[in-house]
């Protein structure tokens, strides 16, 4: 898929607010409806076997829900924090990093969006995989709170 | 603490085998018999909100727990993955970012260093706490796995 202006943009963004993403060479590659995803090059994130570090595929993973959910409420003041995480590690990423973040069932994010608005603060359970050759590699599943 | 020749020696290994650990600012503090703390400045490791980043805490969390592996079976050429982790952010890191892997069970590590020479493949359970003012901010459980 070729990059927008919208997603360069996008990657400007967290290039510029979250430094290890420019480091790790996060680049934002499809922005839509139903997925955010992004890579990162192996070489400055791979380990001492060769492949993915661990800690490269949870940041990654990680970053690919605080960025979902920055396009979802279209508000970058928004303030997304992590509460939790759980990371499955099935199969070693031997090239380039790709993580999607999955859009939530649209009634889970209609609710998340209706209490962000009302309360100004909400929390959803966001998943995201990592796969490489049509095979998922890591599972993350964690659970982001957004702020006002 | 005043890092030793080996916590130095051990910081190159990894900024050596593990690029993200050097574009982190990853130093090894403390190496003992009962933990084993990283340290990170906050400045590359920092998010939007200008606390540290959930990827950079889950990162060096996911280290430590690395680290401790190679100093416990004292094999550097052993392969060390992460099969699983369930992380807890608590709390927000405004300062350093550091992270101490807990040395398991004695009797558990020996099972672990046991299986490991016999079988040349074993896994463990790690917990890493990271902690801020004397308050633990992030907790890390991971399973890793050595490999011969």
């Amino acid at each position: 898929m070729t990059p927008t202006d919208s997603s360069l943009e996008l990657q400007k963004f967290l290039h510029e607010k979250i430094p290890l993403s420019r480091a790790m060479g996060v680049q934002v590659v499809a922005v839509n409806d139903t997925e955010l995803t992004l890579c990162a090059p192996l070489e400055p994130n791979h380990n001492h076997l060769g492949t993915a570090f661990g800690g490269s595929l949870s940041a990654l993973a990680t970053l690919a829900g605080y960025t979902f959910l920055w396009i979802a409420l279209g508000d970058r003041d928004a303030h997304i924090v992590i509460r939790d995480s759980t990371i499955s590690y099935q199969k070693p990423v031997r090239g380039e990093l790709r993580a999607t973040c999955l859009a939530p069932d649209p009634k889970k994010l209609a609710k998340f969006l209706k209490i962000f608005h009302q309360k100004g603060k909400s929390r959803i359970k966001l998943t995201v995989l990592i796969e490489e050759n049509g095979e998922t590699a890591v599972t993350l599943t964690g659970t982001y709170v957004a702020l006002r």
